[in-house]
Order: structure tokens, then sequence, then C-alpha cells
């Protein structure tokens, strides 16, 4: 084995593998051989670069570290721990991975500070990484480096860059040329299964300079060959990725170096040994104070850097527009959003709410200085630009517009990632049925409480001819299944402009506009200053007594209110309610949902499965929708072809009553 | 714009030009731009090299052909209407994207001969590629080259090649040096929002290398140059990437080069001005015989090669073994099943169903010649090896496991190849939670009627201190959602063996084993020799005459055995369902129905939402489970934490009754 040579920065380091080793030994569960074996690479990052300040953990200008390979989470509360933030004391670090612990067993964000970003996911943090230097780069375009000027720096391990997600991430951030992201790569040849060479035989540097990118390489236990390739890489203007060579569970005598140590507690006898091999003299959890003195200075050297920068912002022209992008202003955008509304009543466009979204987008970003837009490469089909908007390219970044490619997945992560940064308020687009692609990535969205939007459009067999591939079906539902996330459906331009208040106000939960492919009309065609949309769902036709309810979404209203009509022309009568969100309706009190609901008979209806409508349907109600994968052909024969009509509303109607 | 050297070859491809545009024309939909563009790529291949035979079409040892730029259908129609087969007229060719027709949007597998999978979503086709060409080099490894040495041949398009999941196949491809995947890309600069340069800078050439891969290039529209790359990718041991420098919408004069044609009809204009470019003659849809003639020469060609195969596979001493696989006959299973759950309920164990999975599939794999094991690097999580199995490498491929590497999307669609390629029943594992990084390739395997397999452990918050990132809460309901998905959840090794013998004798139904990290008792004590976890749900504990029904899944059916212990206790009397498979359920008729689920209060339990769950409850029954996401801690703590448990369920027994 190396020869440890114990300089100062080799003790820091054996500070965070100590504590790693020993706290996943008394949680008798986690992984200590990923920050053992980069404990080096990290120190020499946080010694001697990195810019944060502990006491003010959310400072716009600080450094971000990502902990992508996040199963290594003892990495990140041991350095947190060591460099003194408040909420990460001794305790928690002994409190590793017990309920109610800031130490969970990956990395929450909002669970501590300094914790930039949930990682676990494999590949999440690198492709989120990317949205961060995206931000910081567009950031620096409207306010120059006195206010923005920071770094992004990313550990990955080998799942990382296995998974898809990453090449997507890494074709994006060389493409655009974000020279201040620096990815370290945990280059120790060993996966769960065993050697990376049982999978992989992917020359990774080679495939990173394929992408655009500047790839350096250093021994990750050699701190003069780390600061070298961090210094270098600082200096590149390309994205850079440091292949560390580095042995996993560094300083375990007898597991290091093996899968063994990858994900479970060394054991005592290995722990002992291991304090011996790195000449670490203490007990369990305790640190001597020199090298709690060390970690401090870092702090303290960025406690100074972030006063000179509150200085300087304080004197800045810009200072109140980039605080109020900060704090994620609204201002005026409800008066706005209703002044729309209001004409939209009068003019009632009979358009595809994908347009609505779009013609919304024209008010949203007139009055929001901060959204950026984007679109997976179907711009002109999500209609995600609107007609202010400028595309930023590698050389100009004073745009507010996103050409993510056909990467799905990296932009959801991107677009996380510009959101965590803060200054800015991401939406972008994509088939829904491509939902799936990013599934991941909105999951965490929804998870970290992170208001990323997302534009799916294309809702439906709608969509008409490219097919049941293209065609959602179990989206709604499955979407609808992911807690903290806000589905909103709407039915015309009206609720369209509503979904968009809802969406770009929101602060901890995600949301998703749900827009169609074909033309509906306006229904509320009459205003109300009120956001009936952030009801989740109202009565949009009240007949008085009723004999019936039909609760339909979006592109089905049209035919709700056709059917409503059609009953009519009988004598019977039935309400129509528009429900855009079901779990904003959810919210509602229970005098409000019986109110909405009534208490006769129901029919929802919805081109996609039921799955999710009994939160309003009872066993005895009825459902009219698909119960299966769609078909290619125009939309009317789909919906024909599928009985999703106003005469089977009208028929379950008088079957039901 | 290039001048046109008219060849028969030339014209061939010119066939396939004037149905793309006249049918996106007709249909006044589609992709005319991909087709004509890649027009002479594909005829020179066919024209060749493709060993197929239209009127055997499921010949096993056909050459795979797969559009994995799927929006070009019009390529794979064109090209199968003039080969002649049977079942794609020139009717079919006009219905294309109308009701009912085999001529999709997108290519449909199962709509008709010759399309080899489904693709349309990007990246999916490249993907279940690289599964076909494992599939073709371990039969090959077992039954030579007399029976099985094929190629598969792909055309991908940028947008495959930007997708995260081309990524997860090229490096599996490279690794495993499959070198009879032949992959054409259409390089032609061009993406839906405009240039690639708008979002991508990657020197594709150099990332196939870094994956190693044989790279070659030619210029898409000079038959020479194809052909000499073709016959170079042949024969080199590494999988090939041709790069295929063409002009998208090849022949229209005045649209092509441009993403203007990329996707919709060229217009009647363009369409005479293409006829006149291209000296073609001949009325929409209009071939002539001469045309058909060459075109018929590749299936004459075919033919003799399928009719030499017929001879060679008749006298193979492998024969009978060979064709068995090739029907996947199940044989001696559900016997050895029945076997072994008698033992089963003599030995009772008590262990988690990932270790239940893994004892079934000894007896599985002990019994099927022909399954293929894999997991996405957790086979020590996933228990997806079981003793006899050995792992394929890049020099040996007569095993029966694969080491997808940290690749859960890459997996799923190599897993739906080898199930498309035929002779092998592939299954595959990975964590529950990461069934989102698969999602759409799971989707396919349900859309196209592929018994893939899908393998997820560590299915609730009873995994316990990985938290919230690797606990499943809304990923039972979004799997449902999925139709033609069966989603098996057993709760002991008996319904785990039931659940296996499910899955294997699957034919056109992909099938989703779910089960736990945690250690479960048998509740199965007592031997029935009936399957049933095939009735979806059933009575497991009948009291006679009940006060209540309590309906679980997997691990929550020990706390609803506990909970029923309870209430006994109290002189309530509650019946126990077990419900391993909703969809399996909701098959069986309404009498089943009734008398399996009772007509008193229900409780349904499972550690996951609600959602999907009102198949079994109504308004006025109650649901014990979770609401939100999950938390880091050991797993008895979160249970009791989130209130799943006996407790609970008897004091809302005691509320409802």
């Amino acid at each position: 084995m190396k020869d440890i040579h114990i300089t100062q920065e080799t003790r820091m380091a054996n500070a965070i593998r100590a504590l790693a080793m020993d706290a996943v030994q008394k949680a008798n569960s986690g992984h200590p051989g990923m920050p053992m074996g980069m404990a080096d690479v990290a120190t020499v990052l946080f010694n001697r670069f990195t810019n944060i300040d502990p006491s003010a953990p959310k400072w716009p200008d600080r450094d971000r570290f990502v902990l992508s390979a996040g199963h290594g989470s003892m990495l990140i509360y041991a350095i947190n721990h060591l460099l003194g933030y408040a909420d990460m004391d001794i305790e928690q670090i002994k409190a590793f991975r017990q309920l109610g612990s800031r130490t969970a067993g990956h990395p929450e964000y909002g669970h501590a500070d300094g914790i930039e970003v949930t990682t676990g996911p494999l590949g999440q943090g690198i492709a989120t990484a990317v949205g961060m230097a995206i931000a910081e780069k567009m950031k620096n375009a409207r306010y120059g480096d006195d206010l923005v000027d920071h770094f992004t720096y990313v550990i990955a391990g080998d799942g990382c860059l296995m998974e898809g997600i990453s090449h997507e991430a890494i074709d994006l951030a060389g493409h655009l040329e974000l020279g201040k992201l620096i990815v370290m790569w945990d280059d120790n040849s060993i996966t769960i299964d065993g050697d990376t060479d049982l999978s992989t035989s992917m020359d990774q540097k080679a495939r990173f300079a394929a992408a655009g990118w500047h790839v350096l390489e250093c021994d990750g236990h050699t701190p003069t060959e780390i600061a070298d390739a961090i210094e270098s890489a600082r200096k590149d203007p390309r994205p850079s990725l440091i292949a560390c060579r580095t042995i996993i569970g560094f300083g375990a005598p007898n597991k290091q170096g093996s899968h063994d140590v990858h994900g479970a507690p060394l054991g005592d006898e290995e722990i002992a040994a291991a304090r011996k091999q790195l000449h670490w003299d203490h007990a369990p959890f305790e640190i001597p104070q020199a090298i709690y003195d060390e970690w401090g200075r870092i702090a303290s050297r960025g406690a100074k850097a972030r006063a000179e920068w509150e200085q300087r912002l304080n004197t800045a022209t810009a200072r109140a527009e980039f605080l109020a992008a900060e704090e994620d202003e609204v201002g005026a955008l409800p008066a706005a959003i209703e002044a729309y509304k209001r004409k939209l009543s009068e003019d009632k466009p009979k358009v595809a709410t994908r347009k609505a979204s779009q013609m919304a987008l024209e008010v949203v970003n007139a009055t929001l200085p901060f959204t950026v837009g984007g679109s997976a490469d179907l711009t002109g089909s999500n209609l995600t630009k609107s007609s202010g908007m400028k595309s930023i390219t590698p050389t100009d970044f004073s745009g507010d517009y996103v050409h993510y490619g056909i990467r799905e997945h990296g932009m959801a992560a991107a677009m996380n990632g510009i959101a965590l940064h803060g200054g800015f308020k991401p939406y972008g687009g994509t088939f829904m049925a491509f939902a799936d692609y990013c599934r991941p990535a909105i999951r965490l969205s929804a998870l970290m409480g992170v208001p990323t939007c997302y534009v799916m459009t294309h809702d439906s067999i709608g969509l008409g001819e490219d097919g049941p591939t293209h065609q959602p079906v179990e989206h709604l539902a499955s979407l609808r299944a992911i807690p903290n996330l806000l589905v909103l459906r709407p039915a015309d331009a009206v609720e369209t402009a509503e979904a968009w208040e809802i969406a770009m106000t929101s602060k901890t939960t995600p949301t998703m506009i749900v827009a169609s492919r074909q033309n509906l009309p306006t229904v509320r065609t009459e205003h109300v200053a009120e956001n009936l949309t952030a009801r989740g769902a109202y009565l949009l036709r009240d007949p008085g007594e009723r004999d019936v309810t039909i609760i339909a979404t979006g592109s089905e209203i049209e035919i709700a209110l056709d059917a409503a009509d059609k009953l009519a022309a009988e004598g019977i009568k039935a309400a129509v309610v528009s429900a855009p969100c079901f779990e904003l309706f959810e919210q509602q009190d229970a005098v409000y949902k019986v109110e909405v609901m009534g208490t006769k008979p129901k029919i929802g209806c919805e081109a996609a499965i039921r799955q999710g409508w009994d939160l309003f349907l009872g066993p005895r109600d009825s459902f009219v929708g698909m119960t299966g994968f769609g078909a290619s052909a125009p939309a009317p024969a789909l919906y024909k072809h599928f009985n999703i009509t106003a005469e089977t509303i009208v028929s379950e109607a008088k079957e039901l009553i």
C-alpha cells in the first residue's frame, strides 16, 4: 500500500476518513469506500480553492459543490461538520441514517445547509451541476464578474458516468463551453458488482474530449497533483474533467481497492487497522481542535470573500434587480395575468393550449425578467419561446432561452440546477409522452421542493397521427402519483394563463403544464378575477339544481360542455366541473369540495386511463376515457374510435340517473 | 445540388423517396426528410447485404434491421412494400397514418411483418438492437455459425445519438465487442429546432471510438462508398458506426438540407420539383415493375438463404433444443414450480422476497435452458444470479448472465432486444426506485407485447436507511398505470415462486416482480397446487362470516395478518386478502371478485400511495399507506413513523365496523 506522508492536509483528509468509517459503523449501514477514497481530493479542493461561507450558506456567489456520487454522503457531512456549519454538529454525524437526523443515507437538499442538491440516483448530480453552471454564466452575463464569479465543482463516480444522463449533461456542457464547471471523477475502477471491466471498456477521458471538454488526470492521493489539476481546470475556458486515480476505501489496509469496501461498514477490526494505517489515534467522533482550526480557516476565507462581495453588491447599480431575481419576486405578474385574462374573455380565442401557453408566456416573460425558457428540441411544437426571447449560445449568455437538444433528462436536471442555483425561474418543454425520459429528475424536483416548471405538450391521443409511442395514456396518472408535483391540465387560454401564474409563483413545488396539440375553444367566457385553476377544480357550468355532474380536464372540457348541452335539450341538468389540478383540489376544504362535486351521479372524462380519478368518482360513477394504448390516426377519428365523445357521456348520464 | 447519376440502384432508392413523399403528402402528416435522405444508404444495405425472406418474416437467422429514427417510418414501409411483404401492399402505403392501417406514424412491432421493434421514442432502437446483437452472439455460442450467423443493422439519427440511452447502449456494445452490430448514422446536421450546432458540439466519431467501436464514414449518396463502408464494418470484430453524410430530404430541390423538410409534407409544388430532380416520372404510388423486380431479387436471395438454413437446421443435432428455445417452450416449469411450492410450505422460510426470488430462480433456471439473467450492477442486491449461471464476457458468450452495468435504461432496452430476437427469455434487476430510469423501455415492452421480465427489489420504505431517493412510494401506482404490464408484488416465497411461473410463461405481456429487501415470513403455509397469484388476489385468511376485509400486498401481508390476529382477539372477524397482482385480479369474473373482496368494510394496506387502490376500495373504505416521500432510517422505525402498523389497521377496522 502507498505510504502516507503525513502533512497537515493529510490529517484534514484523515478526519473525513475517520468520521466516515465511524459513522457508517455506528449506523451499521452506509458507504465508507467513496469518502475514504476521495478524501484527499475533496480536502485539497476545499482547502485551496473553494469559496464558501458556512455562516451564510445561501450566499449567491459561493462556489457550488455537488456530490454526484451521493452514496458517499459521509464525505459531505464530514466536510460540512469540519467547516463548522451550525446545523451539522457531531451529534448529527453520530445520528447518520437515523430517523429525524439531517444526515440521511444520501444527501437531501433542504435537510442541512451546504447540501446544494439531493443526490443518490446516479448521474443526477453531474447533470444538475450543468444547470448550475449555465445559471452562473447567464447571471455573469447580466451582472458581471463583480457580482457573479464562482465555480461549480462536482465529484462523480463510475456510476454517474455510466448512466445515460451523463451523456446528455456532458454534451450540453461541452457545447455551451461551461468553463467554470469542474468534474472530479473518482476513477477507482470499482462498481458494486466488482471491477468496472465487468461491464465497461469506455475510455472516459477520450469520451469527455469528444464532447469538447478539457481533460486532465491526477493521482487522487497526491495533493500537489490534485492542486495542479484543479488550478489548470480553473483556467481553461472549457468544462474540465479531472480523472482522479484513487483507491476506494483508502486507508483501510485489508479492504481498500475492492468492492467489499463500497457499501458496507468496515467492521471494528478493520477500523482499528485503518486508524493505525492512517496514524489516527483519536476516539470515534473525536477530532482534535487543531484539525477543526485548519478547516475553520477555509470558512474564514469564505466569510471574508462573502463580506467583500456584500460590499460590491451594496454599491452596485443592479442591486435591486439582482435581489429581486434572487428572491424570486413575482411583483406585477398576478396583475398582468388578470388583465390578460380579462382580454381573453373578450377575445375568446380558439387555440391549442400549447399556443395559449405561448400567449401566456408573452405576458409572463414580459413581466418577470428572470425566467429561462427552453425545449428539448421541440421549440416550434412546445411553443416555449415567446417573442422577446433570445437563445444563449456558447459565446453569448445574455439570452434567456436554452436549446437543450434531444435530451429530456438532461434538460430536466439542468432546470433543477438553474432553479437551485437561484436568480432564475426555469421552464422547459417536451412532448408529454417523453416525461418518462426525464422522470427521475422530475421526481427530484418534487423531493427537493424546487419549483422547476415542466411544459408537456401533445398531451393525449389528440396529437393524432404520431401514434401510440407519442400518445400519453397513463402519463397523467403516473405524474399525479408523484408527491409534491402540481400537474396542471388547462382547458382553454384562460386556464392556461392561470396555470402559468401558479407555476411562476410556486416556491417549493414543481409544476407541470400539460397542453394540447389540437385547438380548443375558450370556455371561460366570463371574466373572473380569482385564479380558479388554483382551486384545483371548480364549477364551470352550474345549472342550479343538478341531475348529474360531468368532471373533465383540458381538451375534454369541450366534450363535456357539448354533452351538457345535449342533456339540457333532453331536460337533464348537468353541472360541468373543470378539474385542471387534482392536487390543488385535494387541498380545498370539505364544504367547497361538496359544493363543486355535488351529491348526484358523476361522470369523469379524460382522454387517459381512469387511475387517479377515484379521487372524484365512486364505484357507481362512470368514467369516459382510455383503457389501453392509443393508435395512429387523425385526432377526430381517434376520439370517435375510443368513444370519448359527447354522445358517450350523454348515454352514460342517462344510465346513471 | 449534387448531380444524380442514375443507376439501377439509384432508381431503387428513388422508389423509396417517391413513396415517402407521396404517402406523407396524402396523409398530410409525417416525416419525409429522413427516408429521402437515407434512401441510398438503405438501398445499398438491402440490395447488397441484407439476408431476409419476406415470405418467412420470422426466420430466426434473418438479419435484423432496426429503424431507430422511427419518425422516418416511411423508409421501412416503402422498403417492406418493395420487398414484397404480403401485408404491406400499396393500399397500406396509401393509408399511411390512418386508423386501422399497418402503417402507423411510427413503426409498430406486431402491426406488420418485417418491423423488428417499435421505434419513435428516440434512442430506443439502437439500444434494443444491442440486445438483439447480444442474443445473436449468445445463440451463436450455443449453436454455431451453421444455425446462427446474422447481422443487426441500425439506422440512427442525431436524436438517437443525443439521447442518454445511446450512451448506455454504445458503452455496453463496445465492451461486449458486438462485432455484428452495424449502426448507420444519418449524419445530416439537422434537428427539429434547426442545425445540430444549436445544441451539440459532440464529435460522434471520437465518441464511438472512445467506447471501443470501429468507426467509418461515407458519403450517404454514393453507393460505392456506402458499400465499402458496410463491407468493412461486417469484417471488423468490433461494433461499427458508419457516419453517413447525407442531405436531409435529398431530392426535394428547394427544401432539402433544411429542417423544414424534417417533419411536414413537402407540398404539391415541391413534390413535382422533386419528381423532376429525381427523374421519376411515375404517378403517386405507382412503381414500375422493373423496380419491383430489382427489389424482388433481394427477397429471392433471402428465400434461398433461408431454405439452405432450414436444411442445416433439419440435420442439426441441436434441432429440438433450438426450436424449443425459439418457441419459448416452458415444458416442465409448472411441475417444477409446484414441487418447489410444496417444499416451501413445509420449510416455511423467512426470507426477503428478493432472496425468495433467487431461490425460485434456482428452479426456473434449472428447468428453462434459455433464460438470460442480469442486473444493472446490483447482482448481490437484486439476487438475480442463481448458482448455475455464468456471466458472458467479451470473449465468451456461452454464459447466461449479463452484467449490464449502471445502465437501467440500456438494460431494459437490451432485454427487449433479446426477447424480440427470440431464443431467449430475458430478466434483469435493479432497485425499484430506478424503474423511473428505464420507464420508456418498460412502456415499449408493454406496447409491443414483449414478455421482458423486470426484477425490482428494495420495493418500499422497507429498504430503510438509503432514504427517500431510493424508496419507491409512487412507483407501484405509476407502474400499474402502464397498460399491458403485470406488476407482481409477492408476499412470501410461495407467491414469489408463483410470480416467476407467471413471468416465465407469459408470451405477450411484460412482467415485473417487485421484491422486498427485508425478511418476510412464509404466509402460504398450506400447499395449494393452483397458482393463486395468477388470480391476482385471493383470500389468504378466511374467517368464514367476516366483519371486515384487509387487503394487502407484499411485505404488508405480514402486518395485515398480525392485525387480523389482534382483531380476532377482540372478537372481530377479519378476512385477509393477498393481492399480488391488480391487473390479473381485474381479469377475474364478478363472482370470484365478490367472493374474495366480500361486501363488508375494507382496509387496504401497502407501503405506497393510495392511487390505484380504488380498484378495491370505495370512498368509505380505508387505506393504510404512504402519502408522501419516505425518510432515511432503519426499516422498523420507518414503518412505525409512517403508521403502517397492525395497530393502525386495527383502529381503522374498529372505526369502520
